[in-house]
């Protein structure tokens, strides 16, 4: 276990009187034992209590190498893993469930009194996962360094007479080469029509001349994710185009510079959409301007116009606004990471957004 | 509402003494409704009650065409869909709840007094699902048709020195060709060693002379699942291979046999497993008999040794008996599907179980 990551969550259980909880997300687990184990449908349960009596339930079908710094308690599929954990738990406390925990387990442990009450205790990990220590920043930079490196490479393929599907592929295929894990999301490589949906779904389309292309791209490396859009343009590009593309640049820029201490994450949100609502596209920017990342592509943080948690040094949030005019076949997203610092944040993304029109072969 | 399947349902619930259950599961959200509603973390819940009193919460995100035959409460983002959910339900009533209803909704429920008392309500439906009427019967056969014919494409390239993971990809161009709409599990194509371990994970391996050839595959077909494995040789077959591949297709020949209604499940299992057993190859057969499937690959009932389930007609489930030994590079398994008829079953698969030994190019 990572200790300090581990004092961080059971201060915060103190402050919100959750004197017990079990972490059941396979991904809060990796955060704080640097294991991997993904349990499918069985039981797997990290049962944290402020006393120090720390424990930790997984199937024998999952052996772990090394010490993983907590009590294992190992069972199998013939017992009953809750009862067993329950044997481990104060009943007469107060309880936290990891959101997720599938129901089957809950009532179990809740028929065997396993607490005194239940309550949801993800929001405790949540918001210590959400500020990012330096080990943890000095792998999203590295991991954003990549995808800058990828970007660069998957831009000359736009003109390739490539399907949307086979930029897709492309660019796995480059992220393999550069070591990276996996994709961290499914890459968004939309042309035209599709780069004017957000909620496209890539096809078999392929770009012409005056087309804008949206790259949205990501990746993991060491766990990390890294998670960048650029909008190019095939062969020429129309004036209407040009504005839309520049207005859409200088929302990112003043989301990027109301990233810091003491704002609120809507003020991120609002910097970005109140410009792109001055220049008349307001309705055509329909969703919220970005989400939190690290081992996950969207963890919990959004920016968005309702969110008023107030920024902390060490966040790690994207910052990606866009104007889709589908009846006009125009669509333009530009999105950064960022790393909050002491005076306001740090851009992870070096990759350029000066208008790129790639040449035409 | 399917309103025999609902009939089904609401008869069970009676029996169970449970007068209301949350169904939240998408698969059985669709077995009932034939909608297919994938609402990611948000709020999906069809609440059934024995007095007729149904409703279905879905999210706005989600809109639905036609008539569901169900009331339907939308909610939105900003409201809290399980406070809306209830003002419907019977809070002095037992409350029946699917098994992987994620916490976070379950505790808002209770913290609601959403019913007297939770129970897991998942085997009512489970139970019903894993009997399959007329039309689902002729959906599974029609997807089992469609899976020999797949098989019967894949197996000459085996030798046309394809990797397991170009094997992989050309066993879904085979299905999209056939109107699959995907396949059902990631498919085993798995040469000698790889077919030696029933957890192998596809990889770059080749081919050669002499090696067994695992090929576990099946694909969806307007919903259901097909699911079949064949195990064919390259070039030659040693005598060892042979006695082997024989055993296993007795192995399942008798497993097959076992499938009878007034069997139990443990039935179809052991008949496969004594028989290996008793050919001095038990200890190399490593996994249960076989699984229940319909609208997913794996449903609930297993045919395991430990399954004292009594069969009924109209379940459907595979029989896939295997032997597995790694240091001779030897591995065979041999899996059809089966519906139990009045006085036995109905094997889906008419693929041949003949040795098929495949000729070198």
């Amino acid at each position: 276990m990572d200790q300090n990551k581990l004092k961080r969550v059971l201060a915060s259980m103190e402050a919100n009187q959750v004197p017990q909880m079990i972490i059941s997300d396979p991904v809060a687990i990796f955060y704080l034992t640097g294991h991997w184990i993904h349990p499918g449908e069985r039981l797997l349960a990290l049962y944290l209590n402020t006393n120090g009596n720390h424990k930790m339930m997984i199937n024998k079908l999952f052996p772990q190498e090394g010490d993983m710094g907590v009590d294992i308690i190992w069972y199998d599929d013939i017992e009953d893993g809750v009862e067993i954990l329950s044997q481990y738990v104060d009943k007469d406390k107060v309880m936290g469930i990891d959101k997720t925990w599938p129901a089957k387990f809950l009532i179990r442990l809740q028929e065997l009194g396993g607490g005194s009450k239940f309550v949801n205790g993800s929001p405790i990990i949540d918001y210590i996962r959400m500020v990012k220590d330096e080990k943890e920043q000095a792998l999203m930079r590295e991991s954003s360094r990549l995808n800058d490196i990828a970007m660069e490479k998957l831009i000359p393929y736009v003109v390739k007479g490539m399907t949307e599907r086979e930029l897709n592929a492309k660019i796995r295929e480059i992220y393999k080469e550069l070591g990276c894990e996996d994709v961290s999301f499914d890459p968004i490589t939309a042309y035209a029509k599709g780069a004017a949906d957000p909620h496209h779904v890539t096809d078999d389309s392929k770009g012409k001349r005056g087309d804008c292309v949206v790259l949205d791209i990501g990746a993991f490396k060491d766990n990390y994710a890294s998670d960048m859009t650029r909008t190019v343009f095939i062969g020429e590009v129309s004036d209407r185009q040009r504005e839309i593309y520049d207005i859409v640049v200088e929302a990112n820029m003043r989301g990027i510079a109301a990233a810091k201490p003491g704002n609120k994450m809507k003020d991120v949100d609002l910097a970005a959409r109140n410009y792109i609502e001055e220049k008349g596209f307001g309705q055509y920017f329909t969703h919220r301007t970005g989400h939190s990342i690290g081992l996950e592509d969207h963890e919990f943080g959004d920016v968005s116009s309702v969110n008023e948690d107030v920024i902390q040094v060490g966040q790690c949030f994207s910052v990606e606004p866009g104007i889709y005019i589908p009846e006009e076949g125009i669509g333009v997203r530009i999105e950064d990471l960022v790393i909050i610092t002491e005076d306001g944040c740090e851009v992870l993304n070096h990759f350029t957004k000066d208008l790129i029109v790639v040449p035409e072969e």
